[in-house]
């Protein structure tokens, strides 16, 4: 075995499924208030933040997990001007809301002001500057709280937080209460969009109860799933609009506002990728159809492992 | 650690990414004359046929696999009565193809008759009865051979083969002088469909390759990709037709052809499915659309690790 | 990877450090009334029995564990007539006990008759036929209970048992107690000896606990160590006499008495080796001395992992 | 899973078992002019210098290592004032020579200067000052040219090198013709003692080789082992002498020149661990015996894996 055989991040995928990562160095470990935090360079998926054991993004295919949770969203808006991001420590969120020349104001509301300082300095590739862009507001706290002061107004709210976890920080910000007061503080025509966790087969539950949790609080969700493979697979995601409902796109029509709305180049999503990433398999709606779990609370969800 | 947890099967995915799956037990483990066989049973994906160290399907998600497999090219031709498989020694494909009620005849021919014999025996969830359904006929030998001395005359050709891997058995059935031969032995309108390895970002060198010697042996090539979570992730799939171009067929229309043409019920494919089949993220076209490898016996392509 | 590097068998064997060794195939797993079993078949260790997750002995070394265990006791006693054996489930330390010439009775108290019977079948390169031996006799039941009811009379007593782990069915045989019960049925000069746990560097605890009571006990202990690999390293066992001291044996006397009472041919144990068994690190005798911790039913000592 | 069970260093210790141990952080990755340099922190032996992928020592027990490499040589000379080490890049033995307060001169020659400079920086712990004993002359360069080179007149040469593998830069100073030469530097009575590998049951075979090649050279081999749990077991060292034989110890008189010679409290040696290194197994005996290999440049010996 050579040298470099011998290191490795081992993470749990799903029940009995573990990841096992050759790791090349680790770049920071430590703890702040909140969580552990560790980036590690690793040979598959390169540089990887990781929180409480957990990947949280990689270098090799971030791209992925960001664009599929801002673009969407932000497109099927007409106009998004003014934005709120809760979590999002990276950057890479901001990043690419920053990218829609329509955004005049971005405010990124993330619990753990180390943390976002740590990514800021250590993870250059993730933000590419965002945090200076004049439209960017940084505020730190607690998402929950600060929309309970914020004013209605916001055109999207996009949800990158921790996944749901048990004593976890991000636990509140799953619930159908949570939903209702953040969809009260958008403006009309407003999108919600959350990072949904798994939605492989065999692990989609914590998926299908957030799906029917935002249902349960607007009427009508729009679940949508991409793989991210440093992630273990398939990825999920939810949407909502404030009223009435999402417009149905064509890819040409999401070609066209990409090539007129954002300035810089994307490489996961485009028209083509929209049908795919909406194009859920029978199992998977037939699942989220059946759940009747509503997240509250005292009714939680957790994703395992 | 308690008993139960000290089994595992170890797989390599990709580069620096080893799956380590909870073990229960080893169900059979032997050698044919052609591979090494293995069948386990997993905590995450229960009863997995394993070929030379590399899960073939799993009880969990076959149905992903073979359904994305068949149907599309099944459903994309008007009227399939006489269809070849080769390979499929499981016989879930010949189940999915044989599902079809205009199928009147479906050839499988698989290299490996010890292989065959044990799944008819061992894995009975997987082709249900298919083998002695008065349709199906079996021959055992090498699909080349066997196309050779064929007269020209399937609507469709499946190729559920193994990997191709250095040395491996399958290694001539991804080059472009076997696509010619085997579209030659099409019937008019015919179509010809083949796994084609791993579609994730960062591993997708292979499906590109397929991809593009299939577009070199037909003129157009259609790739495809659906998560098959035992495989590791995003797997890919390529479909030609003999001549023209296939249709391209709405939601609606796949749902009602499903319920025209299949007696089953299916798990995964329909008509929202296929969209996201279909649906390929805008870096995966982009490398399909840049591969310039036509795959040769003398320049294959070989699936890593 | 080729298919027969893919299955492992994980152990912990000490805080941080897991064994992970290739596994050949699983020769049987099932559960008794009081423990699962399992017995594989691995690479660096052969077949290899295995009690709720833990190796009890393994093809390749056992003869070191046994011979161990049993020769010792025996020889330090003058004519061991006598011998109880509790535990000793495979038959290899009933084995041991019959190679001794002198030894015209060795009962075998097992608290797990299945688990007997199992291994009677499965493993007999370890009973090697002792099982059928006229001086052998097989008691199924609980060694305390078993003690409790026998008269005084036996000349060495060796406990062959499970490690003390929380809850499991070992436990009260490493007591002050139980030890204060064994002495007392031993005849005048008899031995009593037992398996006491690791003894490598930075993982004695449990065994200088053991140590200590049995001195609490016994008034005098001898502790001895021997390293057998597929246990992960070192490993204790301690020697008590009902009164008096043991003798204190030349190399060539252990030899002198092997050749005269052990009429089958030894592997690990000879006068050289003897003096190898009780040349224990300065460190280990250091805490052997400075152990307080006498083990009763309320003050139990764990082996961790 | 906690981020703290995430990172795993992983080292082959014998044909298929592996050792998985906990990292808790890389101190320090690169390469040298000559090898791959590691140090890390791990869960249970705390500090590991690794070079090339193989644990060289670590802070939990490399008092053991290098107490029997060091102690049981100088401790059978009756005056040793002039010392050589070869290789000892951490500091270690050179600490321990330095203990013996006959010593007058101890020169270490190590091939990598960088490797002694970052162990001198970084593994305080190790060499505990002994680079600045006034004593001590550190020297680089290949220790065969050393020798080649120097005149006779050491009272001892302790060979600290890394094991012999394919290609290694230690290969050459395990052979037949290095030992004759080494001998040949000793002044009369002096003692040459060498680290000699894995001495475990079913991996003692380059042990073996080693002392066999010792002998052909020496007249007469001192075979010795004691168990380093980082290295995953018992550690075999050889030692011989100039000429005649050594003095055959007893307990006490070793304490004795403990007590009168080395001016640091040991761990691991004294009288009792001397009986406890020299104690062989029978079957290891028996494999030194029969070994036949004398070791050459063109019939090399290899430590797997």
């Amino acid at each position: 075995m050579k040298a470099d055989d011998a290191k490795w991040y081992v993470e749990p995928v799903r029940r009995g499924l573990l990841h096992q990562i050759k790791l090349k160095s680790v770049v920071y470990s430590g703890r702040t208030a909140f969580q552990g935090v560790e980036i590690i360079d690793t040979d598959p998926f390169g540089l990887t933040l990781v929180l409480d054991g957990k990947t949280q993004s990689a270098e090799a295919d971030e791209f992925i997990y960001h664009e599929a949770l801002v673009h969407p969203a932000l497109l099927a808006h007409p106009e998004p001007k003014n934005v709120l991001i809760a979590g999002g420590g990276e950057g890479a969120t901001l990043r690419e809301v920053l990218a829609h020349r329509t955004v005049q104001r971005a405010v990124m509301v993330d619990l753990d002001r180390e943390l976002v300082e740590l990514c800021r300095e250590r993870l250059p590739g993730w933000h590419r500057g965002a945090f200076d862009d004049p439209r960017a507001k940084l505020a730190f706290g607690d998402a929950k709280g600060y929309l309970e002061r914020a004013a209605a107004g916001f055109d999207a709210i996009v949800l990158d937080i921790t996944d749901p976890t048990e004593g976890g920080p991000s636990l509140p910000l799953f619930t159908e209460a949570f939903y209702r007061l953040a969809l009260s503080r958008l403006s009309p025509g407003g999108i919600l969009v959350t990072q949904a966790g798994p939605a492989s087969h065999g692990m989609a539950g914590a998926f299908t109860a957030i799906c029917n949790t935002l249902k349960a609080a607007a009427g009508r969700v729009y679940p949508y799933v991409a793989e991210v493979p440093s992630f273990g697979g398939a990825w999920g995601f939810a949407m909502a609009v404030k009223s009435g409902e999402l417009p149905s796109l064509t890819g040409l029509e999401v070609d066209r506002r990409i090539a007129d709305r954002i300035a810089t180049e994307l490489g996961f999503y485009d028209g083509a990728a929209h049908a795919g990433l909406f194009g859920l398999p029978k199992w998977l709606r037939g699942e989220v159809a059946a759940q009747r779990h509503v997240i509250a609370d005292d009714s939680p969800v957790f994703i395992d492992p």
